[in-house]
């Protein structure tokens, strides 16, 4: 974007620095220059959102910067990780001012709580697509990996299931969810996503391994048991429900098994999935409870990790868990299957 | 990319690392985690490529994944840093495995040149763009910036100029450069521009400010006058041209004014430009003379850091330079105005 963008970076990105953050040098120059405190780590993460795959080309530009930034701070939630800065690579078809400067309020609305610093990125002339890169810090060795669930952990989420994956059922398939009402409060779960940096620090003491639910919680959780050699299982009466879907399910607008459906694939709810070593349960349940007036701090338990069984297990040192049977799901300590329920009947 | 975005990650993108490099955390998690030593500083760039804006649409993938690198490490370079790690977030229009292999091929061949680790990104479907965020470390308060330059300093350049601006001339004007012999040289100084990583970490010790020419060096040096407060001479007989470029000159292809206007205007260079105190170019000359072996090292002085008159200087702390005024060019000592030449001629 040769003419003007410079003028652009200035007028929107370049904001006068409230409080240093470890920034030695920000925007203006070939990089930015960071200080990391000794006995840190630097953990890095990379999303972009395309117009018309990640995004609806007509959304709200407020709501695009917001969720631009809280999917990847959400990757730094997960590693239990606190968030420092971001560089922001974005590519615009024409310079729309209005749809430029709320684009910013939803992204700065949200670097500023957190305490964010936009430290650099690009600014180009193309089809619209946004990547952002965040990074935080953490204590050397205290991260919160993928690979550190061992069985007998407890598996825990810290929200509400489901949401996330209803507002894009809403959005989607308008037609088929008439019947549904609140609609806002499913859409403002998928497009306003809260990333739980706050929680994810207390976590490092506690938390075996943590992934953020991005595409469903089954998913994710092959991520989790695939890298720590486990199976899971779940427990579908623990699965928490927000009012909102609740009152959809005792309304009739959707059944039970479609709201654990949404629960388990719908993706989108942006909550930490993570692991707890039994013996270390009773301490975080304690920080929990005394901490409820936090609602950054509610988590539920809604099952546990298991050994492979002996004979599933392959000789080589590490492989992919079979996707089929690494999880399993019991409602009232029933086997249930859940892969023949849900989505498809919803369409 | 839903299906077979992880397929893809690990076929084309996850290495097995041949050397730690700082990295305790590859691809594969929700961040990376990377050690940076104490005493050093985290150096960040984030530079976006886009399909029929930066690059031709046929262009390629081997360069286009070379030189989306390059223009990353150059940054890095740039502030007198060592290149250590990079994200790649690479949105395709469809899976084309053999177009992904030779890009592939391309990012790889210069990442292991300078040992530089593939550390996440992303990998989305929608238009063709890439966007590369690179990362390096410098000790504390070492790093080159803008805002160095001080009046009596030497203007320095890393390598030839002019070679870039006229390949990328030859590719989009082939008519009017029907004369040009030898275009593949200026077309490779175009797609296959080399990093100035070696130079840049023996600057550290001798230069006062850094930057790599991208838009030009005229364009490029602003940037230093307008951080610094300083303005700048440059003697054009003392440009830097390639042996091919002064065959062309020499064979009435382009005229001396015109390989001055790419020197100056072209553009897509990539070499350093930077200043050193008069003081410390002994030193520095030595060094250059004693490594000529690496041409690496060859520089070559082109003008001085100049102050602003006193009739034009502002009162606000820090201004913008005129443009127009700031740049003086001298030819054998006399003032000579190079803005009326060269590349509209051209056309």
């Amino acid at each position: 974007m040769s003419q003007g963008e410079f003028d652009i970076i200035h007028k929107y990105f370049d904001r006068p620095a409230e409080s240093e953050q470890g920034v030695t040098l920000g925007i203006g120059d070939d990089c930015a220059i960071l200080d990391i405190p000794d006995g840190y780590q630097l953990v890095v993460t990379t999303d972009s959102l395309v117009s018309g795959v990640h995004f609806f080309e007509d959304v709200d530009p407020y709501r695009l910067g917001y969720k631009a930034l809280a999917v990847n701070l959400s990757d730094i939630a997960a590693m239990g990780a606190e968030a420092k800065w971001v560089s922001l690579a974005i590519t615009l078809p024409s310079i729309d001012e209005h749809w430029l400067s709320q684009f910013c309020r939803g992204f700065f609305a949200l670097a500023d709580k957190y305490n964010v610093r936009l430290i650099g990125g690009d600014t180009t002339k193309g089809p619209l697509s946004i990547t952002v890169s965040a990074k935080g810090i953490v204590k050397r060795g205290q991260a919160l990996r993928r690979d550190g669930a061992r069985p007998g952990d407890l598996l825990c989420v810290s929200g509400v299931l489901g949401d996330g994956g209803l507002g894009l059922a809403v959005k989607l398939f308008s037609e088929s969810c008439d019947k549904i009402n609140n609609k806002q409060v499913f859409i403002d779960a998928l497009e306003l996503t809260e990333p739980r940096l706050i929680l994810a620090q207390q976590l490092a003491s506690y938390a075996s391994s943590c992934i953020d639910i991005s595409d469903g919680l089954s998913q994710d959780l092959i991520h989790i048991l695939n890298k720590s050699q486990c199976h899971a299982q779940i427990e579908l009466e623990k699965l928490p429900f927000s009012a909102a879907m609740k009152q959809q399910i005792q309304q009739g607008h959707i059944s039970q098994l479609q709201a654990w459906q949404f629960a388990v694939s719908g993706g989108d709810d942006y909550e930490l999935l993570f692991t707890v070593p039994a013996e270390k349960m009773p301490a975080f349940q304690q920080l929990i409870s005394t901490q409820l007036a936090n609602s950054e701090l509610v988590c539920y338990q809604i099952g546990k990790i298991t050994a492979i069984p002996a004979s599933t297990q392959k000789e080589s040192i590490e492989f992919s868990v079979d996707s089929k049977q690494a999880i399993t799901f019991t409602h009232l300590q029933q086997p249930m299957d859940l892969d023949k329920a849900g989505w498809d009947h919803f369409k």
